[in-house]
């Protein structure tokens, strides 16, 4: 997905919130702020808004000398998310169809994201996805492509959402790669937040060897890139991965919750909807 | 009322606005991003918001040649409001203290900020504000200060607004001086505006001589400066004239709806209240 307009004020919002959660010292922030508006004459459209996050959180890092500043929000998650584990595993066991509710709930969990929304609430948002009903709906592509697949590449977004992955993959019960960032960004999933998750009981943990939030593949590690060209599925969680896939061909199926206006026009869905969407089906 | 850090993503949202309101030349209003981005490092914190929207409406300008982007949006504005005067007028009339009507009336005609919410749905809300209180409510004292006074300056905020701000200086029916911006800018009401707004019928009309969205004082012109001296009230509408106003002395009642988190915030208030604040009584 290119960098709409719209996206270049989100990101002076984005470091604001980074750069706020990093330091309290008001000058940095400011130093940041102007740090990142100076990148703007330089952003290119056509990439994905991921490829300028990477610069923005390497703004905030390189001004407040916080490489993680949402270091504790992203424990927080983890540690809620596995105390819900037992309830939402026997949500699912008890569905009628566990595939389906472990899908919904895998997105449910996408909504935890401190980056885009900092007054979530964890209980209400599920109450709320496990009434709400799937958009794009490519389930029977999902369940179909599933059955003949034989490794799966789970790629991974937010720390916290890593629990209902876990929940997830273990319903699928197949053999599974989980990628995650290579260093910490926003609140996503480092290879030391995917194990404190427990998703070493049921995949094996590699890192993308991408530093932005997302999975820019000219950014990726050689191993990667070997596990994401011969998976027969790819599952590819939340917005950021999305960005910087959407373009790519394969088996890619798009797990995520609509969290702004923008991608929301740009899948032609409501904001707030959550998709799950075949990216070898186009609709539009 | 300083500029905050939160402000500054909103100054390109602003801008992005003003540009896409402008032009469908997504290249002109990139360029017109860049420009903006170029004057955050320069963005004096200590002046008023409304210092910098003057250069980002400014740059505006100069990039798409366009110095009116919401002159279609006023006009319509002007209209649906003036197709709603008598029903507005005899609301005000056949109520209980009709001077408090018509300042709530007033303060619901501030919610028609274009500039500040394109979607804006007028029956809707003019509803929501009148089934809704005061916040500050300061209502004793500008009563009482009205009572007393004999020149009162009237300072407008948007155009369409002028409609209701007519309704409440007939009601308080006395000699009035509406004060508007010097040139056009978002959608705030010029003196032709207030003309087709009939504010002639009721008050006489002058430029502020200010080219940004508030009143800032040292950009006003000697014969506006002469007037807000020597007027016993001073009823100031908006956003804009109250972060510009917010420190100045004086019998000033500031009218508004909060529109943004910051100003909440500044005012210890909620998001969408409606505020008559005496600018004499120090809360907090």
């Amino acid at each position: 997905m290119k960098t709409y307009l719209e996206c270049i004020p989100c990101f002076l919002k984005q470091a604001l919130h980074a750069a706020q959660a990093a330091t309290k010292d008001e000058n940095k922030t400011k130093q940041v702020l102007d740090e990142v508006a100076g990148l703007i004459p330089q952003i290119p459209l056509e990439s994905p808004p991921p490829e300028t996050a990477r610069l923005i959180y390497g703004a905030v890092q390189r001004v407040t000398g916080v490489s993680d500043p949402f270091k504790s929000h992203k424990e927080e998650s983890i540690q809620k998310a596995l105390s819900l584990y037992d309830e939402l595993k026997s949500i699912v066991i008890q569905s009628q169809d566990p595939l389906h509710t472990a899908v919904k709930l895998a997105i449910a969990g996408n909504a935890i994201d401190l980056g885009a929304n900092p007054d979530f609430d964890f209980d209400k948002e599920i109450t709320f996805f496990m009434e709400s009903e799937l958009s794009l709906e490519h389930y029977a592509s999902f369940r179909q492509t599933l059955e003949k697949a034989r490794t799966i590449l789970y790629l991974g977004d937010n720390a916290g959402e890593t629990v209902f992955d876990k929940i997830l993959i273990e319903t699928i019960g197949k053999d599974t790669v989980y990628a995650v960032r290579d260093i910490p960004i926003i609140n996503d999933a480092t290879i030391e937040d995917a194990q404190k998750s427990g998703i070493n009981d049921v995949a094996r943990i590699i890192s993308s060897g991408c530093d932005a939030p997302g999975t820019i593949l000219k950014r990726c590690a050689p191993e990667f890139l070997n596990v994401f060209q011969k998976a027969d599925m790819i599952i590819s969680k939340g917005q950021g991965n999305f960005e910087s896939l959407s373009t790519e061909q394969g088996p890619i199926f798009f797990l995520l919750k609509v969290k702004c206006p923008v991608i929301a026009r740009h899948l032609g869905e409501e904001p707030d909807k959550m998709i799950l969407k075949d990216n070898r089906i186009f609709e539009g």
